[in-house]
């Protein structure tokens, strides 16, 4: 039964459970205290730290531990933000950023200050250029996602600290995805992580915060972890979180090597196997574990539900798979398809046959769905019919709004134009994305009295 | 080599171990997702929370679990003040909350709101109606602790709690300390506590906020736990939480009762054993497994450092314990000797022979403490030689202040007086107590040009 959601957390590294199990006996004492459970608890914590930073690659005293990567990101960016209020409360971000770096962004907006997003290429990437002019002379904190959890991308991170330190800027970099497999290279100022997603244990963050940043902790504190990080620490987690961070980096040149190569099956097998599917993210500066790819006429839900049936756990960022129903932001703000979304991430360890195993079932899955939904089989046979046409797709979800589209994008003449009603958030994206694919044009969006109107010509 | 310091952090309890153990493989993956991995563990974080929320006596939607209880006690606090924000900014606590609290506190203040501590007796109990009194047309919120973490006293929650209910403000309890031993009873409106405290794991709080609560999460949130504890929730860690507390609290009753006998023994032979000791805290109502007492003439740190050495781990309110250099907030709102402080707090499963052993060890620790100092042994043999006496003790530490009173009280005659000069914060607090405990006058403090001038009047 492969589980191919890393990204989201990954199953605990033996060394990790190893760790913990240690340290479960020698580590539950107040490390604050003078007795010698105490002092046991302090030094496990001490050389914990000591070796989580030298993988950061930072000095002991500039990292605490939190309880969480969200809590991290969250302490972070508050803490910096408030260390320079006098310059300002701009906050500048990618559009693609992790949900705890917008709901920091939401929260300074909350209270007064205003962030910019800048936007990403079609791979998902920031220009550090690009990056640096959103930069202002009240830009208190500046946040770039090492890489990107959804479909992998890797950001310029180097060039954009390299552009902020210029700028008198600190760079907060969100390493989740990252840390396990190399440092973050360049001149960060700020940098979090989260445990879980190296094969540590649940309850575990880091926070680096490098010696001259300006930073306030906000909040109630208490005077643990330097003021950083309130509550007593989880020193048989933090231990267990220490040492498979270690033990992920010696193996991740070879892993990383090998999931690579996997991972780069994936994403050629998936354009030849399934029709009308848009691989997503840059195809060489990514994360070796990591591929998502969107396919038309399918909902997320369904597929994530018959790979589950058939074996396979992935995640996805279409909108019928999320309770707010609107489509992830990271798809959105790439301008790819966000219908029959699928992010595949390999844990360590994962086999050629488990990936195998996964390519045979995905064409007949994507095939089965589509079928169910009456989606078009292939490019459309019937005779144009009609100079142009107004599909009203409204109150229907996502991929309804498209397949109507694909179904009688036929029955016009070359030259002429289908409109679609739609309610549907997610349509917005994905037509424009199907008529790309489809190499029709996307004429634009038109408001209507419910939802929008959708106009594309037929242009082959 | 017995630790009693339970009220600082409890031994991981052998159900919490094992539950921990058999959720690393079954709660690493995210609840939120549709998968079997994710399905898995979410059936076993609603479990935990039935099983806490049973133990609580609050419905299962009325809990989440936080990151420890310190972020419990700050969420809570937050989240609460900011629900009724529109009654006004004002917060009742007691005067022997946990720092938890009065961190919440503080950071109230900083924010413009304001905030009434309610006196303790001397025994460190509040009196529900000057409790009452404290509330005000622009009272916010009301926090009171089940039971006090230093000296064992129950806090009247109960009958504090009716107050509050008829006065409309909603009341937070700090339930750290008696959750394993039972539910908070009344009419509570939020309650707070901590896994790590009854043998559970660290890295694990819990929230309850009962519907009807104006509750607002304050901060950058996410939509876990209902978005009043942001970040990856830590399975195991609460699997192992919620079945340590159904465990402990099943043995509750027989062990309570066996080492409340224990304690009982403790409090009379500490008196018996030790010259000039003070027991603190209510005999009666009282958390079964903690007594605090104070030794004069003993400074906590080296009294720590020999039990340490005698192979006993206790805790201390002493200043001379404590980074800051100030006494237990505790031991000075309640008005008692806060020098020489030692905290006894058992695990469960302490035995007869370990408190023996304790209490054989002790006197010698405190002789061996107070000959080293060059304590009076005794009552003060030599004849008066001064009327009047001025004792210089201005950069002195506790407990030297109060040994140099003594040492020269018998040199100034019945109705003469003994000024002390201290610049140290304990001798406020230990002048007056060392005072009461020899049945001498204390006339009161008057300022001097270093520190304070402490008057006090031979009367036998």
């Amino acid at each position: 039964m492969p589980y191919f959601d890393a990204a989201s957390s990954a199953p605990l590294h033996p060394v990790a459970r190893q760790a913990l199990l240690a340290s479960l006996d020698e580590g539950w004492a107040d490390p604050a205290r003078l007795y010698r459970e105490g002092r046991r608890a302090a030094l496990l914590l001490d050389a914990a730290r000591e070796a989580a930073a030298e993988a950061v690659g930072c000095r002991p005293d500039e990292l605490v531990f939190t309880s969480s990567g969200t809590r991290a990101v969250h302490s972070g960016v508050a803490g910096a933000l408030s260390g320079r209020r006098r310059v300002g409360r701009h906050l500048v971000l990618s559009a693609v950023e992790h949900s705890s770096v917008l709901h920091s962004a939401a929260a300074l907006a909350a209270e007064g200050g205003s962030s910019t997003e800048v936007p990403v290429d079609r791979t998902g990437s920031v220009d550090p250029s690009e990056y640096g002019r959103a930069l202002r002379a009240d830009t208190a904190l500046a946040c770039l996602q090492s890489a990107n959890h959804e479909v992998g991308t890797e950001q310029p991170v180097a060039e954009t600290a390299e552009i902020c330190a210029e700028a008198g800027v600190p760079l907060l970099v969100d390493a989740a995805q990252s840390l396990g497999w190399a440092p973050v290279p360049g001149r960060w100022s700020l940098l979090a992580a989260s445990a879980h997603k190296w094969g540590g244990p649940a309850g575990v963050g880091l926070l680096a915060v490098r010696k001259g940043v300006r930073f306030a902790p906000q909040g109630a504190a208490d005077e643990r972890e330097s003021g950083r990080a309130a509550g007593f620490e989880n020193i048989p987690a933090i231990v267990a979180a220490a040492a498979s961070l270690r033990a992920v980096r010696a193996e991740a040149e070879a892993e990383g090597a090998r999931l690579r190569a996997l991972v780069e099956r994936i994403r050629a097998a998936v354009g030849a196997l399934v029709p009308d599917v848009e691989v997503v993210g840059d195809p060489v500066r990514r994360l070796p574990h990591l591929v998502t790819f969107s396919c038309l006429y399918v909902d997320g839900e369904t597929v994530l539900h018959e790979l589950d049936r058939a074996g396979f756990s992935v995640s996805s960022g279409s909108s019928c798979t999320s309770s707010t129903l609107t489509p992830s932001h990271v798809l959105r703000a790439m301008g790819v398809l966000t219908e029959g979304n699928i992010r595949v991430s390999l844990p360590a360890g994962t086999t050629e046959e488990e990936v195998g195993g996964f390519l045979d079932v995905l064409p007949g899955v994507v095939a089965g769905v589509r079928e169910k939904l009456g989606a078009p089989a292939s490019a459309p046979p019937s005779p144009a019919r009609h100079a142009s046409l107004v599909v009203d797709a409204l109150g229907r979800r996502c991929p309804i709004p498209v397949i109507e589209l694909a179904k009688v994008i036929g029955e016009v003449p070359v030259g002429g134009t289908v409109t679609v009603l739609s309610d549907d958030e997610a349509a917005r994206l994905d037509i424009p994305a199907w008529c790309a694919m489809r190499e029709q044009e996307y004429v634009g969006e038109e408001p209507a009295d419910r939802g929008s109107a959708y106009v594309v010509r037929r242009l082959l």
